[in-house]
């Protein structure tokens, strides 16, 4: 894949999204609050048909929409002045929404807020059948670190999160590989577990013995300071520089890490793994592992124009979610082919690949979520 | 200071508040994007009289407003349907506040989000001539980490957050006293770090050698689990298990804690002080440190009641807001008498006490953050 056919695809998954008709026409009265609710609301509420129904009260409105999935749905006032209505079934996982109140754009009270879509706003998490994977359990916790570290090409004090695996405190003497974990455009480093549950992710995976503890660090990207007309120009190096030459030098200083390449790997999604690419491309010499989350893939051409790429790199991971790639097919011209096709001639050339489809979700954080699953298994072994 | 007349005062300062009258009747135009604004936005702004102004666009509305300080003020709609205005000044600091538009209360899209007054809503900073004291400065930072540990009495999974000072990965053999530090009423364990900066506090203060380097622990209080109707029959038992047997013993475990009574300290706001006395004076053998931030104080009655604590308890740490002060003023009768003059007669029975005032600022962070200023100079020394 080319990377001006990766950029329109981006664009058109980013800003399009992926709406599908709902079939049903009666709603199934068996609404719960979410689990990303405020401590002690009601609402919003989901149903099995993954519906989301919300409620504020707003006596003095005219208009009261909920708008999800790119759809606004219109909300019915009672006679209290309590506005109340519901979506079309949405897929399994987590959705970024907005209500709109007699023109104005603004947060659910009701919910808990997330960084998405360049403003912190409402999300709501619709239970997902594989929801164990990433479920809170009484299992031994890692810990999320707010890290502060100066950046001089920036000038800037910046902010990382490092999730330490559960018995990094009780092992002083141990030494950890890393995952340079990197959110979507619109997000921040905030993403990762406010809304992929990362951490308990990776506490399960290891509770189970399924991954070996590793470290995750997650920054911000850099990504929304991309002007999009500008996208096509668009240039890793500021970023490059703050991740490579001063976030990785200070964690390798402030964490007990195993530092050499073998024991690095870098993940994306969207424009984070455009980002996974660009840089673990410039740095084989940094990186062994690279995990592309709906954000493009390695091409042949990569292989055969990047020399050492065949002999260092120990994994290339490409995961979509099933809507993205149905969603290709019928934009096929934009896509340089079929990603499945294009990542199995890249194994043929020699590099170990693993593709992956979560099933039934579109540009999302539930593909995302179950991508991350899925390479943290084969890191580091 | 009697429970009951501590507890009338509670619900005074949280429930009404302390409003005072605006003089100036200008507004100087030198409003500028406030430091707590959501990446990007102008609005909400401050400017140097401390009068808040914001802006949104909600041009099917009838009518808007700003809410804070207990004050609301309306905006006024442009031709393009954008609203803006502004309230009286405000006292420097942190304040909560929330838009009406049409009768719906909703948070400001244009700011970040804290968690108080039991919900995550719109926050904004007022510059304060003290800000120095908690700015984000190029001085070696400590980690503030989200934990989760299991709570075996309430059967739960619970979070704490824990600051950990700038050597602590550096110097691996050393061990460090502890802090255990309460929010309030109607907040959580993420205001300590949010609202109250306390990493950053803690941060500048060691960079300046003012501090020795101590772990502080911020977990929830429970407190919002309290119906108002029965706070006179508080009981402090569900917490101080929490708190005491399950966390602290997780704390010792999973950190490098100096785990003895000389270094351990408690401290808390408002409700978070009320149970800092009770935790503190039912565990003499745990906590050798008390503070007590618009909490209450100490009695002349507790310290002659309690067997030891003239001999255990290093320092009791009393600060108030002196506007919260003043109002105790034209309140008397409920306070059984001047904080300043009880925590004297504390200090003649024996007991090392430290009686602290922040100028021009009520009931909010603004004389939190200034009290754990003042306190952890005094810590562990």
């Amino acid at each position: 894949m080319q990377q001006k056919q990766l950029i329109n695809w981006l664009m058109i998954l980013l800003f399009n999204g992926i709406c599908f008709t709902p079939k049903a026409q009666t709603v199934v009265e068996d609404f719960k609050p979410s689990s990303t609710n405020q401590p002690g609301r009601d609402y919003p509420m989901v149903n099995s048909e993954g519906r989301v129904r919300v409620q504020i009260k707003a006596p003095e409105a005219k208009r009261v929409q909920l708008d999800i999935g790119a759809v606004k749905y219109d909300l019915v006032k009672d006679t209290a002045g309590i506005w109340t209505g519901e979506s079309a079934p949405q897929d399994e996982g987590f959705h970024y929404y907005q209500l709109w109140i007699d023109g104005a754009a603004v947060p659910d009270p009701g919910s808990l807020y997330f960084y998405g879509a360049m403003r912190w706003g409402s999300g709501i998490e619709v239970p997902a059948h594989d929801q164990n994977i990433y479920a809170l359990k009484n299992v031994p916790h890692g810990q999320v670190r707010q890290i502060l570290f100066f950046s001089e090409s920036t000038n800037t004090i910046r902010r990382a999160f490092v999730y330490t695996p559960p018995d990094y405190e009780n092992n002083l003497n141990k030494r950890y590989p890393v995952l340079y974990l990197q959110h979507g455009f619109g997000e921040d480093e905030t993403g990762w577990t406010n809304q992929g549950k990362a951490h308990l992710i990776m506490d399960n995976l290891i509770a189970e013995g399924k991954a070996k503890p590793f470290i995750i660090v997650m920054t911000y990207g850099m990504t929304n300071e991309i002007e999009f007309g500008g996208l096509r120009n668009f240039d890793i190096k500021p970023f490059q520089t703050v991740l490579v030459d001063e976030l990785i030098p200070y964690i390798d200083k402030n964490f007990r890490t195993l530092s050499d390449q073998p024991n690095r790997a870098m993940a994306g999604l969207s424009m984070g793994g455009f980002e996974t690419r660009l840089i673990t491309l410039n740095n084989l010499d940094k990186f062994a592992y690279i995990g592309l989350f709906s954000g493009g893939t390695i091409s042949v051409e990569d292989v055969r124009n990047t020399p050492g790429l065949k002999q260092k790199v120990k994994l290339v991971f490409v995961g979509y979610g099933s809507r993205e790639l149905d969603s290709m097919k019928t934009n096929a011209r934009n896509f340089g082919g079929n990603l499945k096709d294009i990542t199995d001639a890249v194994a043929k050339e020699g590099l170990n690949t693993h593709f992956y489809v979560s099933p039934n979700t579109a540009h999302e954080w539930q593909s995302w979520r179950r991508s991350l699953y899925e390479f943290a298994q084969l890191l580091f072994k």
